[in-house]
This record gives structure tokens, sequence and C-alpha cells, in this order.
């Protein structure tokens, strides 16, 4: 489909424990899936855009329910079956506003991408690009994987975004400023959060007016409860977050750059951009899960006008 | 049972997801009843007042729960069995606080009410008849039978109380203002939202005092979270909301309307029955559900006492 | 999809209790979706076939359900949003081997089909037009719309393939045979039980034979437990069922018809048409469920070759 | 209700772990309430009879479920609030197979049943006065309570009814021979097992004639799934089980008494009585719980005429 | 193990409804196990202390379970296993808010403890015997054990703690104030509530100080949500509590006390016990659930150092 | 604890679907621990015995339920905690039937062990070393660690048993013939299976006299459904299963060695052994899970007794 997102990474199961407490006193595990960039095709597909999603999951039934959940919402899907495991992820609240979450993912299918399975048609056909941070912490050839997409966005003149997404965790045996850094200079579209600008920068300074500093033309601060700043065009923008109850926000990032990118794909100005990134997020932070939660357009129009807290 | 209250109306199963989110995430639902007429009918034999409620339902599995479930509250039921099926609702959290229903109700077993449906001798024996606005909207038959419900109470001396209880889908293809109108007119208590009085009347004035000019010596307006208004036999009264935590507003309207019935019948005066409305509209939205919250006296006491938060 | 399967008809949504017993002492309750040619369209798409369905559902979350889970099997959708609800099942179990279904769908939106919701491109660029003898009961602009895209198909070519699919409770008011005839006359293929032959032709004789001599070149008796038996091209074929444990019968006919004419349009011959029909029924009964149990074909693959019974 | 069952003893609240294993790795646990005396009621109750059950519970949540159920399912229930608690029992399955029952009970609310528990009235215009041999066994003023009650059935002209039910728990510490042996001889209807006759009597001989030596005119003998014999006004009679699958095996016995009873009631003879007794026996081990699962007549109608096991 | 926490009391099962409402309309339900002196054990050893609790409970699975709970914690537990029923708790929510407890524990197990149960070397070995105001009002055997082993712990140096913990249902039939006044004479350690200081003592003054003239030499005492006073040696100290979203008061005090000594048996001054002490019972809140909540160290630095609440 | 069992390997977390069918379809999901080895510990603990277990885990919440449930069983655990992941099973069941497990376990904590994590004093003092032909699969270090342990306990004169346990996904890029033929040839105890002696041996001859042949003195051929045969110190045994509803397999051959050697240790002679290894295998297969199905003496008991399936 010409014109939408074209976006690659790792998407994982994802085992939910219900309730509150340790694994051991749990009820029950809900099972979904998640990875940021599979979060934002979501987010797209669900805001009315086409998205395309490329990236490696086992054979096994994880990677079914990967698949499955992808065409369910309508998001063009590049599955490569690869002979090792699908990444997963294991999620439980350990009080009610403390969530701690488990990556079992070294060496997993997602982290085997190399450049091949980039599908160079579906990149030259986009209307943006969309990689984030996390894809070139997952292993050498998922970094080689990264650039070459945005190299070949490059030449087809593709807008490409990038989320910087900095996960300490997958970086701690490699050092993550220089690539990241990298791929902002590579990018018109960045998102970032305060302290991931210092971490790519160096302390100090305006992190919007330092990152286009590096090249890109729009640089989207999403700064949480806060709300985000941004610098599109060389213009300034502040908008503040929205008074939701937040259940979980896991996927909240993912939902703002969802937001943003549909916008953008469907030719809106940098107001109503930010508006509906805003508006994505806060919907998203109300939802259990990581994607499940990301919104439709009535879904936003029912958030914003809620006057009374039943639709029937 | 003389002197209790007589109801009558559409009554159907509820269907109601767990958790937050679409129907397709949901983990679970559970299966209850729910009816605007029922729920009043409940909440009044909860309360210690008797309480009878007359209606059609299917020959189907959901019309064998809506006879069991009244039952075991202790409302005697006149239930007549139809051969279309018992009408349903649909329930599900579109976030933390949207809540969103539909209904599949066209052509229902409960729309399908007749003038002899209603045991005469059940409306004689009344201490009050209640209406809602709802039932005029189901068809023709249905508004016939509340006319002629209301008609025979009066020649019997009974009072009849009547909630507004607009719905704006039931009417979409015929005109609310001049039944609902008809309805107040020959009610001696009236409750109504402030939105409910303008639909009525047209925009402007006092809602209360404006209702009574129609003919009620008892009208009470609710209004949410900001508590209620009332004119009742002349004299002007207002009562606070309680502040608690609202789990789900559906059936509050119904609880309020139980606790002042039940108080009116029990001999209470004007102020006992609106304090006793607002706790039992209070108590209603800290449960999900429609009816299964409904409050006992018993559970009113600890509302209004409960000074720390557990009873042991 | 040049060459699959195009069907047309209602699908609702699917209420089942969870475990053993009455509404009211049910613990859960899961939301699925069921209709005969929906199934069988998924049943196709599940056996690597491609499949279309047509159908009209309400503007409510049952209609997005089931339009979100059509997508996710990969069939494609032509879904028409009417302004009455989606009909739904109620379903629970009386004993462990008891099963009750209610039907709320009287004048659901998916009864009021009309000629003009069945795109004519469709038609004429399928492989097979799959139709069953509950449509023609749901309505009179059902019934058109059956016989209207019969004729599509007839005029382009392209084979008709008739369930007989009898539900005595669709057609209380409207005599059945002449109908059932009518549509059978009609086909190429033709699915019966040995009852619904009865009540097409009437009591008597071999119902494999007496069918054909309507017109149908393939005749299949599905006959439960006792697997079935053919007359295809004149030839006659019998295969026996597999012996597998039941735990929901509901939905293995669909089963049985998918894996028929998946092998039909995959260009399978009439003994492996009858033996993967056989098998896919036989996976379908020890789901619960009406659709999800459908098999894929490394399911099938399984199911027949199972030595153990854990797969690592 | 002049002619129905009036029956007396203690009802418990039953927690229930769901699948199979150890309290420890149980997901969840249902709460219902189970006794043999209210198994009856209930079981008469929804089999069209009337029915009256006479106990005592705790001032607790359990005591307002035990209330609560017996109203919902039609029995009259006259409930003493007591000072001690309501007894529980906890119920799981060490494997598919073998189910494990604790009684918390001792001292027990239920335990503490007076004769001056035992309205008059009730027992004078009863059709059948039904007590077991639990009761006995649960203390001093519980065995008074049962023998006060069957001298008010024989001096009012009241039948006499029975069910051994030797629970070798509860009479630990005190002989259940001679007891058992007096309420067999002071009624008209017995029901016991072969091992509880020999309990009763000593070993050897026919059981139903042994027992019948002592008095009574109907003697039955419930041999689970061998089915059951009967010696009723000098006839001798015997009736298979029926093959089901069993799920549960609690409350069978129960159930059938409440066969034989409803029909007795219901003024039919030996032979039609001993088979609704066979069949609500058999409907009852399908279903998990106590009394859940007792049928009703569409439920035995069901049982002995289904040819597939779908009713629509 | 030298040196640890010594404690005895009574633990039972505790069966808690999910969600809100009553018994009757409750979705599942969760077995767990709970006692104040077992709570402060497992919160001790949680916390790195090393643990032992003594007591008596039934022959059933429910004693099973608390002994295997006991034994996941790392608590080494002296269980007697006793010929009556180990007590259980049902526990429900009336509202979002309103917590109800039943005990059915009259006569249980864990009432018939003995001061021969009471192992003399567990005491001799103890760095603190800690035991509450619950115990002895179980019975008189319970109350005889109780003082004994504080004896024995005198005779041994050990250091006594006393939580006052008054249960008003306990003590119905007897008077608590010079029981509860003796056991604070005996303690070096006392924990109590605003209260329960003046149920000991009679109203007015300040409580941490006229219960330390009774002669314990460390006085805490604990007010909820206003956080805790006390008196150690001479010296005042107060502490507020942290502000969290309370899910579930129970347990919070045990907690509170766990926090406490498992402190002063790692040798912390007062300021780090109160702290950790205050830190335990708010984790404790935030958990439904009498003592899996209890927190481990990590769980206490992760609540005082969240800065954002997701920890990866 | 000198003389128990002790043994070394793989523990992984183990998600296990509720019900039948895909993981999208799946309403609900357990989480629990499984591994060969930590089976066979639980089950000697279970049986009465001493049992010791060696291995890594993530420092992960999986880590820490692995601990704890090891604890809860009275198992002693080495646990090493490493710095990747904790592996993970998903299980589900495609059909009633029909079992399917993933595993996500490639370069996973569990499969890094190395020869210094098995403390030389726990092997010294054991009565059994335990090991199985899994943990050579899982990687180099792994397979040293293995065959040191195994060394480690002929120096000290240790008894060896070897559960062949050949799973042939982990030996995919490896050959297991050789390293399985010298694991066996060290041993004096072997499991296996009639096909893993053929892999091990090639072709032809009778399995247990073969095996036998590479130097073990006692040899058990373990064959599913049809029981078992063993060559013990020369003499031939054979007993047959016992028929009992399999609901999960997984698990029955752990529990069969678990039987075996925890007689073995208690003193046991080979035909008792034989007895509680098939007792012990029957009773696994009716529960769900790994290990937490796994029986305790008293289960046995009731197995082999049980006269009727309620024990009360």
């Amino acid at each position: 489909m010409s014109g939408g997102l074209v976006t690659l990474g790792e998407t994982m199961g994802l085992v939910a424990a219900d309730g509150i407490g340790s694994l051991e006193f749990a009820r029950g595990f809900a099972f979904g899936i998640g990875g940021a960039e599979s979060n934002v095709a979501i987010g797209v597909a669900r805001l009315g855009g086409s998205a395309t999603w490329i990236g490696r999951v086992g054979r096994d039934a994880t990677g079914d329910l990967i698949e499955r959940r992808l065409r369910g919402e309508g998001v063009r899907a590049t599955v490569i079956r690869d002979s090792s495991f699908t990444g997963l992820m294991v999620k439980h609240r350990r009080t009610a506003g403390l969530l701690h979450v488990d990556y079992h993912r070294a060496g997993s299918a997602g982290s085997r991408l190399v450049p091949a399975d980039v599908p160079a048609a579906a990149v030259r056909s986009a209307g943006i690009l969309h990689v984030t941070g996390i894809t070139p912490a997952l292993s050498g050839t998922a970094r080689e994987t990264v650039f070459h997409a945005v190299e070949a966005a490059h030449a087809a003149g593709v807008t490409v975004s990038v989320d910087v997404n900095y996960r300490s965790k997958l970086w701690s045996s490699y050092d993550a400023a220089p690539v990241l850094r990298d791929l902002v200079t590579r990018a018109q579209v960045v998102f970032a959060g305060p302290d991931e600008a210092e971490l790519v920068l160096g302390p100090g300074g305006n992190p919007a007016e330092r990152l286009a500093g590096l090249g890109p033309s729009e640089v989207v601060i999403k700064d949480g409860a806060r709300g985000c700043t941004a610098l599109i065009e060389g213009e300034r923008h502040a908008v503040k977050a929205l008074e939701v109850t937040v259940v979980d926000p896991v996927g909240a990032g993912d939902a703002f750059v969802a937001g943003y990118l549909a916008d953008r794909l469907a030719g809106a100005g940098p107001a109503a951009r930010l508006g509906t990134a805003i508006a994505a997020g806060a919907f998203a932070v109300t939802f259990p899960g990581d994607c499940e939660g990301l919104p439709t357009r009535p879904d936003l129009e029912s958030l914003l006008s809620a006057t009374d807290n039943v639709s029937r």
C-alpha cells in the first residue's frame, strides 16, 4: 500500500500476570504480544493508516499468535520464520503501582534479522520508514538491517522516523550513544525522552534543539505525565498531557508515536499531529497490555468529548 | 402484598466483559440481568419493602435466569413467557472510565407487553405504581400498557410514580416529548434529570418547579455527582452526593429511585427519603453490575458509618 | 481472489457459559462468533484456500468483533453495517453431554440481507459459491438474496454448493421443503443429513441418489458419528468417522463442508475431499466453540499421525 | 403449603476448588451450599413440588448465601440465625477421579438445632416429613429435634421419610447403630445403601426385607452404579442405573431421594417414583456441585430422550 | 536457628471472594492463609531474618496448605496436627472500600494449643519471642500456652514482644483488659493502636508513655494512615505514613511489626526499625491478601526509590 | 542430608494455556515450573525421601518462582543465579488429546551449568546421584558438568542413576548416541524407553538386556501405557500399567523414576520399587501440569484402594 508506514523490529510474546503480586500467587495470566515497532504499526492501522511490519519469529505457537494478531489488526506483516525461539516477556505487578517486566529474548528469532529480510519494494513505496533504537541493540545483523533499511529509504526519498527508545539492559556490553546518534543523524523525524536526548548528546541545553542540530527537521520530546514539546520545521510546540487514570504505562510511548505518524501520513499539520499523539498516549495508559489499548479514531473522540462516562 | 411497589417493564440479560478493552481481548464475561423497573423492584425489596414486577421474557435460558434472580431477591414476579427472544445487553469498558452498552432488544419479548398482562388486582392493592419513560418507547402495545396501568392506578386511588428515563436511541423514529409529558402529567411522584426536564418542557426555568407545574406533588431532580434537588408538597429540598469511588455508574439512578420509594412506602418523610435515595445511589456506583450492588439497610448503615474500611 | 470460495449469510455473537450448568451458576462466559457460512469460510481459509464472506452486522461491538475475527482468519469480508442489532446466541451445557443454544436473532442485522449486498464481481470470479438453507429462512429479502446470488453464479458458470442445514425453529411460520428443494435443484454440490434429505424429498429410498436425481452432480450425506456417504459424478463413496472424544459437536458439519470444498478448490479428487472432510469434522468436535477449532493442514496431519499425544 | 415436603438439618457453605490438584495449586474456587436435607428440598422444588427446610445458620455471609439460594430455588426456609458460625465444607480433587471433602463443622450453628426450632404448624400440614441420619449425629439437641419432629408427624398422621445417610466421621464418639435403627423403626419410607442396612441391622440377609421388618412400608436400597431395589407395600422392585459420564457423585443420593419423594407427593405409583429417582440421580452426577445440578422435569425429559446432544 | 524470631498462634485458611459484591455474585474465590503471628513470621523471613512458628492445624487439606506455604516462605514451623478442623476466614468486599471478614474458628484446631506444644529449646535459643493478644482469647489452654512461653523466654533471658491486637469478637464472653495488661507488663517490646492502649489502661494520657509505664522499654503506637509514634529506651520517635493506594488494609499491622522486629534482630537502631516498619506496612496495603504482599528488602527499595512505575 | 537423592539440570518456567485451542483463543494461562530432574527431586521429596537439586536460573521472577516452589516442596536447592534468562516452556492443547510444547530455552541460564556449580560435599554424601540425557544436550559446559558429577559420584562410591530422556530437538546439531551410551556405561541404574534403547544401541534385541550389557546392574524400561519391564541384579521383572484417565502425560516418566528411586533410597526391594514407580506414573497422568501432580504416599494409597471415588 503506497504511502503507508513501514517498520521493522522484534515482536515478542507477552505473558502478563493477573492482579497484583508475585508469579507464585497470580491466579491467572494473559498471553499477548508486544514490541515497540509493531505497537506503532498497529496504532497507525487503528487510526486508519496503512502499516507494514517486518520481522522474525520462531516456528512456535507464539510466532503463530504474532502473525494472527497483526493480520487481525490489518497490519501487513512480512514475517520470517526462524529456527530460534520467539522472545518472551513476563510481566507482573509487585504492587498496585509497580510493574516488573523480564525479557527472555537473548538469541531469540527476533534478534536474528538480516538485511535481506527487508523487501526493497516495501521500503521504496513507503510514506515513512520507522525504526527504533531497540533493534540495533539486538545483534550485529539486526543493527546492519536497520541501517540498511534507512539507506534504502534515503535512496528512495522516503522519510525516516526514529524513536530513540534507549533500553539500558540491551546495551550492557556495547556503547549505545554513538549508534543512536548515528541513527538520529539519518532521520527526518525523531522521538526521544529528555533522558534519551542526554544519552545521545551528553548533558546540557534544550533537548529538541540539540537533536535538531544533528539534522532531523522534526524532533518531538515525549515527557510522560508532563506532555510533550517539539521543534518542527523550526517552530516550537508544547502540548500538555491529558489527565487520566493510569492503569499500565507500558505502550504509551508507542501510542504517542503512532498518533503522530498516522496524522503525518494523513497530511495533518504539526499541531494536529501532536494533539493526536498526546490523546493516543493518554488512551493507551488507561488499558492493561501493550497494544490491545491502542485507540481508534472514535476512541479518541470518546476520550476527548466524554461528558459522562457511559456511551449508549 | 398490600401496599407495596408494583412496576412493569422490560428486563434483559446483561453480558458484561471482565476488565478493560474490546470484546476481542476480554478474558471472560459475566451474565446478569438488568432493567430499570426490575432494578427498582429489587432495590425496594432489599430495603425491606414488598415489590412486584410485571413483564415478558422469552422461552429461553435468559428468561429462566430473570425469573430465578427476581425470586431470589424476594420480588414477586408476574412473568409472561413470550415466543420472541429475551432482549440482551452487551457491556464493555473501552477504557478504565468509559463504559459502552449495546442493546440487542428490537422486537424482543419484553417489548411485546400488552394491557392484559397487568393483573388488575395487583395494581389495585399496590402502595405505589412505578413506571418509566423507557417502556412507552418499546412498542405501541407497551405504550398502551403503561397508560392502561396508570389509569387503573388512578381508578383505585393508587399513587403513580414516574421516572422519565429518556433513552434517545429507543425514540429515534418517534417523538418522545409529548408522550413523556403526558406521563408526567398523570403522576404524583416524578424523577428526572435536568436534561430530561428540558426534553419534556423545553429549555428554561427551574426544572423541579416546571415539572411540578404539570401536576405532580413530588418532583425529584437527580443530578448525578452533584446530588439532588426536590420540590415535595411545595417545599424545596437539596441533598449533596456522597463522595465515593465510582466503579460503575449504571444502575445508580434506579438505586436512587428505589431508596426514595422504599422509604416512602415505609412512611418516612421527604428528608429521610432523599437521604436514603442519595445513599443508595452512592452505594450502587461502587459495584460493577446493574442490580447486584443494590444496598440493604445494613449496607447503607455501613456506608454512612464507615470509620475504617474493614468490618469484622 | 480468483477461484476461491464466496459465501453469504448471518454471523452472530456467541455467548458460551464455562463449565456445566444453568446460566445462574456459570462462573464465566466466552464471547465468540458463529454462523454456518462464515464457519465454512474460516475453515477453507485455515486449510489454505481463499474465502470471501458477505453479510450484515449491527453498528455495535459484536459487529466489530465479527469483522476483526474474520480478518484475523484471513477471510475477505464484505460487511455491511445495518441499523438493527447483531444477532446473538447464548449457549450452555445442561449436563456434561447436553448442550442448549438459544437464538436472539429475530429481526437482527444479519437477517436483513438484500440482493444489492452481493458484489457481482465477487461472485463472478469465485471458484465456488456456497450457500446454506439457513439464510432463506431468515427473511424474504434474505431468501431473495440467496437465489439472486445463485443465479449470478449460474450466469458466470460458477459452481454452486448448498448445505441444506435445516433449522426447524427458523421455518416455523413458513414451509421449508419447497424452498430447500428449489435450492438443491440449482446446485452442483449438495451436503445434507439423512433427515434433511427426507425433509426435502419425502421419506424412502437412498438419500444420495434421490438428491442427485434433482440435478446435483455431487451429493454428500453427512451422518455424524457414522461417517459419510456420497454420490460424486455417478460414483458411490463411503468413509467412516474417526474415533475422537467429543467435546462440542456444534460446528462439525461446517468443518466437514470446509474440508470438502477446500480440497475441491485445490483440485483434489473425490476420495481425498471426503477424507479431508471427515478429518476436519473429527478435529472440530474435540474443541469447544464454533469456529475456533477449525483445523489447519498441520492440525489434520497431527490428528491422523498421532502415535503419542504430545508433540514437542 | 399443605401437602408438601418438610425437612430439617444442617446446610453448610461449600468451597470447591476448580480443576484437579491440591489447594495450593488451585487456580480458583467456587462457593456454593450443600446439605443432604436442603438438597432434597431443592430437588423436590425443582421437580415441581413444594418444600420447606428448617435449620440454623450463623450471622455471617455464608448464612446469607444459604437463605438467598433457598429462596431463589423456591424452597420455603425457616432459617434461625445462631451466634455460632455456619459450617463449611472444603472440596478438591486429588486426581481426575478422586474427590476429597473436609468438614469444618464441629460446634457450628447448624449443629445447634433445638426442638423449639421446628414450627408445629409446618409439620402438621406437611405431606411428608423427611429426615436423615446425619442430623442426630450433630449434637444432643439436634438428635432430640429430629425425634421431636418425627413424633409431631406421627401425632398428625404425616408420613415420615428417613434417609439413613451414615457418616462415619460424625459418629466417632457415639454409637450410630441404635439411633439409626430407632429412626428407621419410626419411618414409613426408608432409603439406605446396602452397607447402611448392615450397619443398622448387622450383616446377612436381604437389606430391603430386613429393614422393612423394622416397620417401614417402603424401603428403597440405593446401590449407586448398579441402580436400586425396593420393597414397597410388600412388592419387590428393581431399576437399573442409567449410563452417564460421572463428573461429581456427591449429591446423587439426595437427587435420588428428591425424585422419589417428589413423585410420591404428586401421587405417582412406585414404578414411576423409582424411575424418576434413578433419572434424577443420573442427572445429578453429570454436574459438579451439590445442589446446582438437581434436575427439573424438562431436564429429565432431555436426559431420557436425548438422541443427539444438542437441543436448539 | 539461634537468634531468630519465635512465635505461636492460630493460622487459618482464608477464602477471599474475587471482585466486589456478596458471595452469591462472586465469580471466583482465592484460598490463602492468614494469622497475625504467622504473618509476622513470614514478614521477618522475607526481610532476611530467621523465623519459627508454632501452632495447631487440623488433619485436613487446609492444614496441609498452611504447612506448605510456611515452608515455601522459609519459615520453620512446628505444626501439631489436631483432631479438630482448621479454622477458616471468609472475606468479601461489600463495596470497593468496605471489606467484610467472617471467622469460622470457634473450637478449631488452632484454638487448642497447650503449653506442651511449645518446644523449650526453640524458645531458649530465640532472639525474640513474639506473641499477640489474639491467642489468649482463643481458649483457656491457649491463654496458658502464651503465658507459659513468655515465662520460658524470661527464664532464658529472651526478649518478649507483644502485639496487643485486640479483637472484640473473640473476647465477648471474657474480660480482655486484665489479660492484655498482664501480657504487656511482661514484654520488653509492645505494639498497640491508640484504641488498644485505652482498652488496656483506660482513657487519657499519652498512649506510648502510659504503656511504657507498665514495664516495656520499647512501645510502638501504630496509627494507620497517620504513621506511628514510639517511646524506645526513653526516647520519642514519630514517623509519617507513606502515601500509597490502599488495596487491602488487612495484614498491614503485621507487616509493620515484622519490619520492626526483622530490623531489631538484624541489629538496626530505633529509627531504622521504624522506617522499615512504616515501609513494610505501606507495601502490604497495596496488595490483596494477608501475607502474600509482605515485602522483601528489594521490594522496599523499589517502593522507596520508585521514580517511575515500571522496573525493567 | 546424607543418603538422599542429588540431581542437577535445567528447570524452566512453564506457561500452560487453560482449556483447548490455540494461544489466541485461550482464556487464561497457568505459570508453573518444570524440568525432568527437579520433577524427580520433588517426586522423591513428596514420597518422604530427601532430595537436592543443583542448577542455574536467571535473575528474574521466573527464577524466584523456581526457588520458592522447590523450597515449598522441601527440596534442597543449590540455585546459581545467572545473567542469562530463565528458560520458558509454552504449552497448549491443540485438541482434547493433543498437547503441544514449545521450548524457549536456547542460551538460557539453565544451559550454562559449569562443573564448579556442583558442590563436592553434596555429591559425596548422596545416596544416589541422578542425571538425565537432557543436560548433556544443553551446552558443552553442561555436558562437562554431568560427567564431572558422575565422576565425583564414582570416586565417592555413590550410586549413579541415569534417565536416558532423549529429546530430539536438543540434539539437532550434535550426535546424541555416543554421549548417551557413554552416560549409560557409567551408571548403576538406568531408565529408558524402548525407542531410547534403540537410539543408544542400534536396533534389535531385548532392550533391558542390551543396556545391562553396557554395565548397569539395574535397567528399567518404561513403556507408557503398557507398563514396564526391568532387569535388576540379573532378575527379570514386568509390571502392567494401571488403568487411569489420562489428563496430561507430561511428567509421568519423571514420576515413575521418582517412585523407583524413592523406594530404593528407603531400602525397598525391586518389586516394591517397580510397583511404586508404576503407581506414581499413573497418578501423575491424572493431573494437568508437570510436577504439581506428583503423589505423596497417602495419594498412592488412595489410588490403589479407591473403591468409590469420594474420600471423606
